[in-house]
């Protein structure tokens, strides 16, 4: 009865519900629940029934009416979809404050992100270890990650660094194909390079913007 | 010739835009740059100049034609509008990792961010400081931010403690009305209180989705 699934149809914009959902169910899961019907879940995550059963509509038709949705697939669906059924390993440029927190924080390696080195031009922590993070020149970055066949490049540099580093990893040649960048200045890569910010001075200003409007 | 400025018109979803703005504009400040067109300052940025001129037209009429905008008043007006022509205090709420990392992030203070404290329920880290955060227990938690009148709380806190914690704050008699929530769960908080969530996994998910697809 299942229809035929196919990854490519989930679009991107669901990406957020479904880690949201996934951290969900897990929880469930731990607690032994096996079934989960739309409205219980829309109920626990302050989402819409109906969003959550067009969302979970891209994995095939297999909620049972009056029974719910069996909690372990729809993990498994949702891992899937998101890419989280392999492993992707991760470099993080730039081992200062962040960076060495990054490196030791688990919520990585519990989603199979995993970290294969770190980089930094600071002769100071050059070949400190924090967390699985080994910390490596900054000269050897091109070759290490070409040979690692490094997927995400987590970038916590300052700001004036942050491009040029980027461009040195994302050459066809040596093959990034994702970063993260935490630099507090907009980047720029090749079309086939997905690039996610986090700027945490943006975020504040957000807060001190509607906090001086009260 | 100027307009009256009114700060409630600028719209929220020009926060982004406007911190970059900030950004670029103090770099060319710092290098000696008194005047900038929405041309120049588009092509610095990789922004449309009519969307530039769109928003400074909110701080009134000063760009002057075949000159451009003064640097250090459009700096001053953009700090304005994004209210960060004052000082907030902070809280960190969660002395982890990434709680001890964001006390020591100069980009906080350098906005205006002042952090006047940390908190943590762990022994092995109360009283400790890190940067300018002293860590104090929770048991402290209400009575300080009163006292305080602390106006952003930072949460780093595991997932399952975060709603619990930042009920705690936001309660009218408390008054924390802005959060910045790193804790990788929903949080929901009065209406009168603004939150802002960064969902490190949530990002990573992100890259996966788009990684996997290739």
């Amino acid at each position: 009865m299942a229809r035929a699934y196919d990854k490519g149809m989930v679009p991107a914009v669901t990406v957020p519900r479904l880690a949201l959902y996934l951290r969900k169910l897990r929880e469930l899961q731990a607690r032994g629940v096996r079934t989960i019907s739309s409205q219980d879940l829309a109920d626990k995550i302050d989402l819409n029934a109906a969003q959550i059963r067009k969302d979970f509509s891209y994995f095939g038709e297999f909620g049972v009416r009056g029974v719910g949705y069996d909690v372990p697939r729809l993990i498994d669906e949702i891992m899937k979809s998101l890419g989280l059924n392999r492993s992707w390993s991760v470099i993080i440029v730039g081992a200062g404050l962040l960076g060495t927190a990054l490196a030791r924080y688990k919520g990585f390696s519990e989603q199979g992100f995993r970290l294969v080195g770190m980089f930094d031009s600071s002769p100071k922590v050059i070949g400190k270890s924090y967390g699985p993070g080994k910390v490596r020149a900054m000269s050897e970055l091109e070759q290490f990650t070409r040979e690692e066949a490094v997927d995400i490049a987590i970038i916590t540099v300052p700001a004036h660094a942050a491009q040029a580093t980027i461009d040195r990893i994302v050459a066809p040649n040596i093959g990034v194909k994702a970063v993260l960048n935490f630099a507090p200045v907009k980047v720029f890569a090749p079309k086939d390079v997905v690039v996610r910010q986090v700027d945490l001075s943006s975020e504040l200003m957000f807060l001190s913007f509607y906090l001086d409007r009260e």
